[in-house]
């Protein structure tokens, strides 16, 4: 281990190197040597290749053109795609753009640092065109240092309402490029004091110095954006997207901003969104703003996301009829096809907000004629806080892979985000990113597996939960067989396991208000959240039944009606859906109640199965990776034994039905 | 009304004053006219008389004599006792100090206030004997300016780690001096941070001066004192109260302390709690610390308050024998007269922490041979933030009335606090004190009432609460038949029903952990403090008697047998002292599952008619008043609403048992 900050770039020392030889000449072509982007590439791959195999390669340049210019998500792939070949005496790499040069320099260093053998790794050559063309990581971070939901340290983007660019601006741009990422907004969507001035002269400098470093690693500058920036800067009393006087404003300042950060690729906007403002307080619609910054931006070749999360939260807990999951489908499908070619929907995995289990957001597969974004969230704000090891891979797979039978083929979630199903010009997948200026980046060292994981997963969707596992063990901590499958098989179950301990049956939100780590039971129950179990003496669950809010007619059938009928509904979900008896059987052939007791049992016990496994490998990786999970899987058995114990005794002492087993409940 | 932040001082005009000329000569005797108390009082009269009745008086000294020296609290009493009586020409105030001379002073000047004939009033002479030698108001201010469980805004203390002497300094010391406090501890009793360095020449001229100050107003200076400041301040590594380094350095540091703050009366110490350093750390008892900055002090006259807040913080939920309740008498009892003379402890006056009903503290007639302390908190921590209107008077006269039966006669509360029960030495009454630096100092201007109340209970513990509420809303709002009429009736059943929409039936803590204000039934369930309801399917309730943790046998008898059988407890303690079923009938003739949906719909309902009775006083009060009290009464009602729906859905749920009345429940 050279310093564990370095992550999967560590490039350690490899001692038994099947043949190195063809490593030692690079033939590049495609993109020209001038390219920063190319640059960096062969700085990778001399650091890398000299830091693990002792080789100082050279480097000949081939023919070289320029890339296309990039107008659509297609235009993006067919830059970015690259391809790695062999030659009698030396490796090619090719690709339109510089950035396809370095993702392809990636691949090389990655494969050799899985210690696979080169030759056989790209017989026959290796193209790989990436899966998605927005590949992008959404920073909550502010300018006050702060990170709202960041469990690792505070930003390295921000301290005192400056921006700070160091050593680590670099490497970190050098990590998420390495894994794919090709766009980076920097700033919280929650846009307030300082923030509100990111487009103003106070920040530009810093900002094109940003733009620059990250567009040497294929990467894009994305801010949020103040909706209500031509009241907060602009002096204006109107944030009304149909007033000229704000349009007006809006395109100087637009002007302004490309002029002075030409590498910006656009803005991401909550608007209308738990008390941010937004086209709704104008009467107006979502896509009337959205659009109207759109057509502003769209001469800098710039793009706006626009988030979906818009919805009710100032609920009272006693109306049973409105429905938060309801919103986001009902706020945006009835202007389906009135976004412009440059406005983005993201749109979060589920209805409502990074559960450890939900259903799949309805707007995706329920929208046609827009461009779409998915939105995960690796920061592990409802996951355990980068304390408890939560490897959320497993779950960003059932996700992509989920059939909104939007179309009879090619409708799967990765089909839409990718541009499949319906040939986006934009189109992609964005993470809530878990970094912070904690050493190693992620707090815990396997949250690291995280980001590693989302990156490589949005480059290429059909790489497997374990596949990426293991890359990033053998990357970030040992190619050793032993710790490599012993760190594999805590990361892979461990997004079950914390689901068993947690909250039952896609129920959810049984977690302390505000914090969103440790249990509550009823914390959101008669909250405004819009967040309720509704369990009483006889059962639990919510009805988003046709008898009930009506939730799961948004799907498209057969979704509708296997979420609509509790016999039908898979059992992790059944909560979601149904409000059910405690005596309900399950598919499993349990009853909801047993499922509950069961289900926690095992969690807690299955958490300390991975800790065991975990302190078994003392000795066997660096000290200082294996003292920063220990600490957090102390504190990761501490919060299970909780869960387990808190979320029986509620459901023992409010149905009063024993547990079969006769286990210990409180 | 001149200015609201006069409060009962505001000395309005007095229209049809009944006969003003007796008023406008005093004679003063006992206390020395260079006396700097005998001096306010003074410009205290001519202030208040100029402005109610344009009377200009002349002030005759007679005979004067050095106080006594204050050695015990019957010394205090000596002094303090005044009397007001008339002469043919004038009134005559007469005291062995400066300090009874001004509560002469603010007793003449409250009887004009309260437009009562003077000639009546003081027909025969009155002589008025404090009943408390102690009457102390606990600040829990930091240094930075926040106040912990503070609802009326910052310090007007402290800023910034300063300390603020200013106008209003003054106006504190009037205020209180008015009502008889007699004892000010101006920093929180947790002492962090900067207020550890109060005991050094960083603040030592400031501390002089405010104690200079206070002492014009018969107040004396204490202060907070970390236990731990050996270790802190000190350098030492050590606070072990054994140690002869520091006891040595406590000599020092206390002889630098008085010679530099000549006022100090001494210092109020939580140790060994929550979280706080004490003798426990180091296997010493607790009068082991208390004793030995005792006998450092006495030297300077001074007294050491202990608190006997000592419990275990950090209990598992999980273990039904221990019980928070039982902790104070447990750790107190077996020192029972191995505290020195100067130290007294400081009990609160339940068990738990200032619920809005709890037992009395057991060591309230447990301990014989210590000086006590009683200590109430006016600071509406768990009684409505200042936003509910809650007087706690009644409250307080309650647990002053409660009869202890640690001797046959002259055993209750107020008895033992006065020194008649055992002849303490030093003893009284102490309340965490509701004051900010909102301009009306208390927030809620009925608050007010409480800050009144306090002082004028514990300087004359016969009065009533109802004319203490009448007492307040003349001087302080009008002496308008009508307005003081419906204020009152406002204000005196306003603790009953802010008990009745919260905890039922003595439980307590169904708050919303950490804030204390709004419901959360289960908040403190699964939490490390102690604080439990256990409630299940079948009943609610803690069994505190002989079967369960035995906390109802530290009381003495007939006390002891009463609480500890469920057919005798009183109904408002029965679920602090019992664990019984939903369908168990109260005294009353209720279930308690229809005593908590009675209690909790009538709260709200009786809420909202003390809303109204506010409401039918617009243009009859000042208008900045009305508002103030308006714009709480709509958060109230919104408070009362929540807890009404929350806490009978909460058991509607759990028990399934249906209200009779058929009420919508949720």
């Amino acid at each position: 281990m050279k310093n564990h900050a370095d992550l999967w770039l560590a490039y350690k020392e490899i001692k038994n190197f099947s043949d190195s030889s063809i490593l030692k000449k690079f033939y590049i072509s495609g993109a020209s040597a001038s390219d920063r982007t190319v640059a960096n590439a062969i700085t990778e791959l001399k650091t890398g290749l000299k830091s693990m195999l002792g080789i100082e390669p050279d480097f000949i340049f081939e023919e070289s053109s320029d890339p296309v210019k990039e107008n659509s998500g297609k235009d993006i792939l067919d830059n970015e795609e690259y391809t790695v070949s062999l030659r009698e005496d030396g490796i090619s790499l090719s690709s339109k753009s510089g950035a396809g040069i370095l993702y392809a320099a990636f691949d090389v260093l990655r494969n050799v640092s899985c210690e696979r053998d080169i030759k056989t790794t790209y017989a026959g050559g290796r193209t790989v065109r990436p899966s998605n063309p927005l590949r992008m990581l959404n920073h909550w971070d502010n300018m006050d240092g702060s990170i709202e939901r960041g469990y690792s340290g505070e930003s390295f983007f921000y301290v005192n309402d400056e921006i700070v660019i160091d050593e680590r601006t670099v490497d970190y741009a050098r990590l998420i490029a390495s894994v794919g990422i090709n766009g980076v907004v920097i700033n919280n969507v929650n846009v307030k004091n300082a923030a509100s001035y990111m487009i103003t002269d106070r920040y530009f400098d810093k900002l094109a110095k940003l733009g620059e470093i990250f567009a040497g690693y294929g990467i894009r500058l994305y801010l949020s954006l103040n909706y209500a920036s031509t009241i907060e800067i602009g002096g204006l009393d109107s944030a009304d997207p149909l007033d000229e006087k704000v349009i007006s404003w809006w395109k100087n300042k637009m002007a302004e901003v490309f002029d002075r950060i030409p590498t910006l690729g656009g803005f991401l906007v909550k608007a209308d969104s738990e008390g941010r403002p937004g086209p709704f307080t104008y009467g107006r619609t979502q896509a009337d703003g959205a659009n109207m910054l759109a057509d502003i931006v769209k001469e800098y070749g710039a793009i706006i996301i626009w988030r979906c999360f818009v919805y009710n939260c100032k609920q009272d807990w006693r109306d049973r009829k409105t429905d938060r999951a309801r919103a986001g489908y009902d706020n945006f499908m009835p202007m389906d096809g009135d976004y412009h070619d440059n406005v983005i929907l993201q749109i979060k995995n589920g209805p409502m907000d990074f559960q450890i289990r939900e259903p799949i957001s309805p707007l995706l597969g329920g929208l046609k004629k827009t461009n779409q974004m998915l939105e995960v969230q690796i920061a592990q704000e409802y996951t355990g806080h980068q304390i408890d090891v939560c490897y959320l891979i497993p779950e960003f797979k059932e996700i992509l892979g989920f059939r909104t039978y939007v179309k009879e083929e090619k409708d799967t979630v990765a089909d839409i985000i990718s541009g499949e199903t319906f040939g986006d010009r934009y189109s992609g997948i964005a993470a809530v990113t878990n970094t912070g200026n904690d050493f190693n980046w992620t707090g815990n060292y396997l949250a690291g597996a995280n980001l590693f994981g989302f990156g490589r997963l949005a480059f290429d969707t059909s790489l497997s939960s374990e596949q990426i596992a293991e890359e990033f063990v053998k990357m970030s901590i040992s190619a050793d067989e032993d710790v490599v499958s012993k760190i594999v098989s805590i990361l892979l179950p461990s997004r079950e396991i914390y689901e068993k301990y947690t909250s039952p049956l896609g129920i959810g939100w049984m977690v302390q208000p505000g914090i969103h780590y440790g249990c509550s039971v009823d914390g959101y129950e008669y909250d405004r959240w819009g967040t309720y179990h509704r369990a009483d003496h006889l059962g639990i669950g919510v009805d988003r039944s046709d008898k009930g809010t009506g939730y799961a007619l948004q799907y498209n059938e057969p979704n509708a009606s296997v979420y609509n009928d509790p016999d039908k509904c898979p059992d992790e979900l059944v909560l979601f859906f149904h409000h059910l008896p405690y005596t309900h059987k399950l598919h499993s052939g349990k009853t909801v109640i047993q499922h509950i007791y069961d289900t926690h049992f095992e969690g807690y016990e299955e958490a300390q199965k991975l800790s065991e496994k975990w302190d078994s490998l003392k000795g066997k990786v660096d000290d200082e990776i294996f003292e920063n999970v220990s600490e957090r899987f102390t504190r990761q058995l501490a919060n299970a034994r909780e869960w387990c114990d808190q979320v029986n005794s509620y459901f023992y002492r409010k149905s009063g039905i024993p547990d079969e087993k006769g286990r210990q409940i409180y």
